[in-house]
């Protein structure tokens, strides 16, 4: 059984916690706002040069490298792999709007 | 119809921005590291203080943070949503295997 002082005192450090993982998420989403930036470039200069919209090649070799990435910062290699994908679904959906519009 | 030459010299841009890319995508695993580091200190503490493991409120807050951020940083702020959404499903999973393993 845990006292309330105790549980008071985890609030406590539970709200220090969490002001950082708010500033860690500040981060990210300027940073995801970046990428999105490069590659509303990126779907761009494919439609303007008639370059294919896919790469599975380029996809690979992302999946590869991120996935070192993870394991060499003891992150889960599964979930980025995963989080590529998350990312690269919303990154078609764009292109896919820049191809109808540029149609 | 676009030359071989253009072409050509959109292939070098590409991999320009490509390059990039890579760069804020090691940025971005790296960071997540840092913010699952968080929340299994999290995790550990809601655990050890039997605090709850969910928190509605304070996913709430995190929500309408996040939403307000991407738009000041002209990203779309359902993608936002969407991306904390993943994150937490993530977190979720973690608490689950801490609260197993405490058991």
């Amino acid at each position: 059984m845990v006292s309330a002082a105790q549980q008071q005192q985890a609030l406590e450090e539970l709200g220090r916690i969490r002001k950082s993982i708010d500033n860690i998420d500040s981060a990210l989403i300027w940073i995801l706002a970046e990428r999105f930036r490069c590659t509303q470039q990126v779907g761009e200069l494919k439609a303007a040069n008639e370059l294919p919209a896919s790469d599975p090649a380029r996809e690979q070799q992302q999946v590869a490298r991120l996935r070192q990435l993870a394991h060499d910062a003891d992150l889960d290699p599964e979930f980025a792999e995963k989080f590529l994908g998350f990312i690269i679904a919303e990154v078609i959906r764009h292109h896919e709007r820049i191809a109808a519009e540029s149609n």
